[in-house]
């Protein structure tokens, strides 16, 4: 027996008779406790409240019981499982489209009555009037969409694309793909964006497609008897990622009707596990959002979509008939990436800044929360109202392409306060919807349209408000609000220029909006297709290109993406597929760390409890006594919901005795084992065992991982980071360079590979940072979290 | 001592003297030999010639030595790498737009000679003397392009985008992207698709990019000394597999001047690895390909490009103003994408077909491959002669856009044989660079441009001789092919339904053409993207969606991607990332071959010139003796390459003793190790030792990868291909399931997870075939390989 083991990996192994085990089990000493803790299991925000949150699993388990299972499975198994994953793609497709349709109609309508009534109350220099109507129904429209979101579905507030990124990279949290949550969100993200805030819908379209997504892979609800058989291959954390990848794909393709758009975006923000076969599968989901999505359009432009008409979806349609321009253009547009690439960083750094402000305010109750959201609701109101005051009135252009001033509807030229025959620029952008503002923004109209200063308080407002906005308790999207922001921003610097450039304002206006977006969500080939297809114009491309490869760069210089910064403010261990330097400097076992639990392949139940009841790991090693010689031998992995479906059943021995597979098939079916959602996880607590019971046997065997992947322990971490993520594992063996010694030195998990936990585990490593690495994370991570 | 290890592992460890390794090495016996050769060496076709191929290898090789060297690098060469990364993709993108627009303008130039010369003579009515200008002019430049190719380098023949796919998924071959492979294909390509064979210039650019990638990568030549010492850190496999990727995105994007649709080409056809960085620097080199295009076409569009003109780039503008369809188009919109997938998959079938005639008639000698070349010269001749005799001639239109008919040039309305006034449509088409007809296919103008049978005829035409022409020893694409061909289909049957749609002819001949790409090339989303960017008019999208995923679901239930049967074809050992149903039943115990060779961690000079003498191998396991037991200790694994790099050095030891990182560093440099380009390995056999140095030592330690990637034997060979695939390996250790026996059973290459490997493997398996599991490429693969 190595009673020599060095002290670090305080394993017992060799325990020939059961008993022992119990006895000679290490309880979590109290200052192992938090880190043991913090290797299993964490919080993290989700939406708005923290919640613990648990990884996923995409390892194929290879037990005897699965692999019987598996072989048992014939053609039309097969044939079921290909024909549903189409099916379902279908499905998501349809319901994401017309999902989209519904609240395009819905805040075209309810925003387009609020203006419509208020315009027509400025017609009558009912002023006062006007800005009750406008900012009561505001603050009506806004205390909904918060008050929903705080009381059903808190996992439902923010844009969720940070919530639903981690997903796709394996951190699941409760709640995020609910019914109630999709509820919530479609609603919630309708009356948010009606009520004049500054926020998007395109952020909520994306958690609301993929949480169409996973309930369609989920098959309805297991509480309502709703499951269908042939969705049973689905119940696994591989397929239903990739549901969710092509449900947000969808989600970007209704949004912006951008099909290809959302592949990419998908594809380079969202998925960290991407295949061939996935990008025709996401390809096929956001044709059919496209395809019905054109169908339902033609059937609004005939008019019978009330409000809706030509608003709405956007499409904003700045073609110019042949766009031309040369060398002597480039330099303004470098220019224009360049600051782009800076404002988007400033961007991100404040509006990081006014969230974790938030999120301390936050804790202390829901009444804070409404009373925030109140706040910049009133504050918002204001200042649309007031601010066309300071514009002054211009008189209609002869030409004009639309009705000037406009009258009663929410058109080009706002006429607001002005006086027969002349309209307010300001009031045409700011007291509009934000798919409006963007539209008249990249309109390809007059040059003398806007003057300078409507644009500069116009960014200056943008760019305000939708910092404050964004960390509201509500459904609340960041495209928009950077898209809007952007062309301000953008349509400013071609004013600027004057007869400087060859180029028209609008352009300037589409390249601003992409210099905006590059600087801030640092995309680069999904932005460019998502702005094509938005703008309808594909002789952009090499200056959109141009523009985003700038901005990007520039912002990279200063800070990360801003869905990166949201998802390291809420706490969720977003796993990085590239390597930090140190990592190439310390070996797994530098990281690995705290007692490890181990389960023999016959064990008892009474210890099978008590090892669930005392750690949270979600996987254990399973040993085994070796035949010829006094050492034991590593027989697999077994993982906690496993066992726990094992503890339910009871169907336990009386006698330490091996099981067979064909038993192990009369007691239990594969349904038993089927993955559930977070919610849905039966607790140890829950299982009633008698005194009796706990004194029998489990054969651990069928149901143990047989061959999980190993590392050796001199492993470097950067090598072992690289199986890990690739493969998409949730624990991985730590096995002993030599032999001899116990089986198994430790499991590594998530957060083994996450700075904060590298950091923490041992004075010796801070010297590392001394290399002048630096951890940008750390700083993020290092802040209080909020109780949970 | 286990000396009672089972059998099919025949490992031989604990001697502890290393005289008596020699005595017990396992010599190759005569029934292992083809097996254990081909488990590591393999012959595939490379552009026409069989060549050995090997490997590549993505895994960190983590040795104490390149450990050592790691932590040495500063902060400066962290810079240097990252500006080389950049400034690589800036010259590869820089250098690929050259090429590509030199290759038009020559193309271009070239042809528009040629028919500027015969209609001059047609005009004059010297019909026979025409003929034989034309016919003449034609079989030289096919000559020629067959000739360089054939003598001067095979593997230029073909696209190459089969070759560098399989580089992509990690198959080496000589001279694939050797500088003299660059410059024939090149020239070839040029002078190929000058003589109006029906061969593409698309792919010989995706070849074309790649080399340009994968030699400035290399730093230049290390036989003229130009190597940089900057681009030491790009001599791996990691490395040099991301600029191959940029590579050959920049190719399509200089072919189609399609910047978006060649990053997604490279990443859904081309790569088998893929990460979000690659994604962004794949997207700076085509951006910077189209907008140095961009300024070189506006140098040309001011009239100093002579006969290249407007045409060339292809950018062929299909856009009529507002294309509206409803509903009631979509179903011929379905019936073309049906019948594009079944002629697609016709078209794959044929080809392959006639590329394994042509490859049995090659082995016969270069004359032979001469002699089909001209014959299908002369017959391309007089079938674009001869055919537009056959259409009726047309008056010319009144409102024609240009010259009618065509006097000289190549323009759209060819006179041909016929009367002023009046034009031949099938001339137009067919006696015309493919470019062109492509452009007048999808031009916008009169419906009655074109006839019926001069379609049918065409079409015809077109499909005959791309197959025939593609597998020619000379550079040859299949992207204007199959374009030209599916653009006259579509174009038929949109003349076919008559007034029975509402969608112009020209619609129809893009979606014919998508169908046709989507049924022969099975891509999706980057067909989409590529056909846009042609088209310029992003209405079509939803369109364009429908027609490639019916005509790739259609095709696909048919057959497989033309490029993945060129490369069964060829020989290549493609590794798919999912695994066959059939390799879930098996362990990779069951496909483990062959005698194992170990080394131990010092070892005897002579003993490793005899172990890399007698084997093929690249890896090599190195045990140790245990110190507390008489069993043996996996080290880790070393391979051939360092092994040969040691025995350069010649820096042996007298006496048997470990070495400290510092004496490895003190003998070897990191650049004895950087990994040559296949060419230029050496071999064992050139290293000339003395009987004294036979009898020296070498410690194996500091060269050794001491973490390598291990699996238990007990693992199915599923779950191990996730690990091999998505980590990128070359050798995969196989460790036993009871830790007492041998540490390690055997390594797992690429060839082991071939199907046909795997089945004949062992008779016990052709019973799994019985399970009615289809292995396609195995038919592909028992055909008689050629000669090396």
């Amino acid at each position: 027996m190595p009673e020599s083991a060095p002290p670090p990996y305080q394993i017992q192994t060799q325990s020939q008779d059961h008993d022992s085990l119990t006895l000679t089990l290490p309880l979590l000493s109290h200052s192992h406790r938090q880190r043991s803790i913090n290797s299993t299991s964490q919080v993290a925000i989700v939406g708005a409240n923290a919640c613990p949150i648990e990884s996923l699993d995409y390892e194929i388990a290879e037990n005897d019981f699965f692999k019987q299972d598996w072989r048992t499975r014939g053609k039309i198994q097969i044939f079921q499982y290909i024909f549903m994953k189409w099916l379902l793609c279908f499905l998501i497709g349809g319901f994401v489209s017309l999902v989209g349709f519904f609240n395009n109609l819905a805040v075209e309508t309810i925003a387009g009555v609020k203006f419509a009534v208020t315009s027509n109350m400025m017609l009558d220099r009912r002023h006062g009037m006007a800005f009750l109507v406008f900012s009561v129904s505001n603050l009506l429209l806004t205390l909904f969409a918060v008050i929903i979101t705080a009381f059903i579905s808190p996992a439902a507030a923010g844009s969720g694309i940070p919530e639903v990124k981690a997903y796709l990279n394996g951190v699941d949290a409760p709640d995020i793909f609910s019914p109630r949550t999709l509820m919530v969100k479609i609603v919630g993200s309708i009356s948010a964006v009606s009520s004049s805030l500054v926020v998007g819908k395109a952020g909520p379209m994306v958690h609301i497609g993929s949480c169409i997504a996973s309930l369609f892979g989920q098959g309805g609800s297991r509480k309502y008897g709703l499951t269908w058989k042939w969705l049973r291959f689905f119940k696994n954390d591989r397929d239903r990622r990739d549901l969710v990848t092509c449900g947000s794909a969808a989600g970007i393709a209704a949004a912006f009707r951008a099909p290809v758009g959302g592949v990419l975006f998908a594809l380079e923000e969202m998925a960290s596990w991407w295949r061939s076969a996935l990008l025709w599968r996401a390809f096929f989901t956001t044709a059919v959002v496209a395809i019905i999505l054109r169908a339902l359009i033609d059937v609004c432009f005939s008019g019978k979509c009330g409000l809706f008409g030509k608003g709405g979806l956007i499409m904003f349609d700045a073609y110019s008939a042949n766009i031309s321009y040369h060398l002597a253009d480039v330099p303004p547009v470098l220019v224009l990436g360049v600051i782009g690439g800076i404002i988007g960083s400033l961007y991100n750094f404040l509006l990081i800044r006014v969230l974790r402000v938030y999120n301390f305010i936050y804790e202390k109750g829901i009444i804070y929360q409404i009373f925030i959201a109140c706040t910049i609701s009133i504050f918002t109101s204001f200042l649309l109202f007031g601010l066309p005051w300071l514009a002054s009135c211009q008189p209609c252009p002869s030409d004009a392409p639309e009705a000037c001033p406009t009258i009663g509807r929410s058109g080009n030229y706002k006429r607001f306060q002005c006086p027969p025959g002349h309209y307010n620029d300001l009031a045409s952008i700011i007291f509009n919807t934000n798919d409006d503002a963007i539209r008249n923004l990249f309109s390809k109209d007059a040059k003398s349209e806007f003057q300078l200063s409507t644009m500069l308080i116009f960014f200056v407002t943008c760019f305000i408000l939708s910092i404050l906005s964004y960390g509201i308790v509500a459904p609340a999207g960041l495209f928009v609000p950077v898209i809007v922001t952007g062309a301000s921003y953008g349509r400013f610097v071609g004013i600027l220029l004057g007869s400087h450039t060859n180029l028209s304002h609008s352009l300037y206006a589409v390249l601003g909006a992409a210099s905006f977006l590059g600087g801030s969500m640092r995309m680069t080939v999904s932005l460019c297709v998502i702005i094509l297809e938005l703008t309808n114009n594909l002789l952009l491309l090499p200056l959109i290109m141009i523009v985003l490869l700038i901005s990007k760069t520039v912002a990279d210089a200063f800070n990360g993406n801003i869905y990166d910064h949201i998802m390291a403010v809420k706490g969720f261990p977003y796993l990085e597929t590239h390597a930090e330097p140190y990592m190439r400097q310390m070996t797994v076992a530098d990281v690995v760390s705290g007692p490890l639990q181990l389960c023999h392949g016959i064990e008892k139940v009474g210890n099978i409890v008590h090892i669930l009841k005392t750690t949270r790991h979600h996987g254990f090693p399973v040993i085994d006594a070796s035949p010829d010689s006094e050492s034991s031998v590593l027989y697999g992995l077994i993982l906690r919901a496993h066992l726990i479906a094992l503890l339910r059943k009871k169907a336990f021995l009386s006698t330490p005795m091996r099981l067979g597979v064909d038993d192990a098939f009369r007691h239990f079916s594969e349904d038993d084992f089927a993955k559930r959602g977070l919610g849905n996880v039966d607790k140890i607590e829950d299982i009633e065992l008698t005194d009796e019971e706990m004194e029998m046997f489990l054969d651990l065997h069928p149901f143990t991982n047989a061959s999980p992947y190993t590392v050796v322990e001199s492993m470097s971490l950067a090598k072992a980071l690289v199986l890990f993520r690739e493969v998409g594992l949730r624990h991985l063996l730590i096995i002993p360079k030599i032999s001899s010694r116990a089986p198994v030195v430790g499991i590594l998990t998530r957060h083994d590979f996450m700075p904060e936990h590298i950091l923490g585990g041992g004075g010796g490593l801070i010297q590392l940072l001394h290399m002048g690495l630096t951890l940008e994370t750390e700083t993020a991570k290092t802040d209080p979290a909020p109780a949970g």
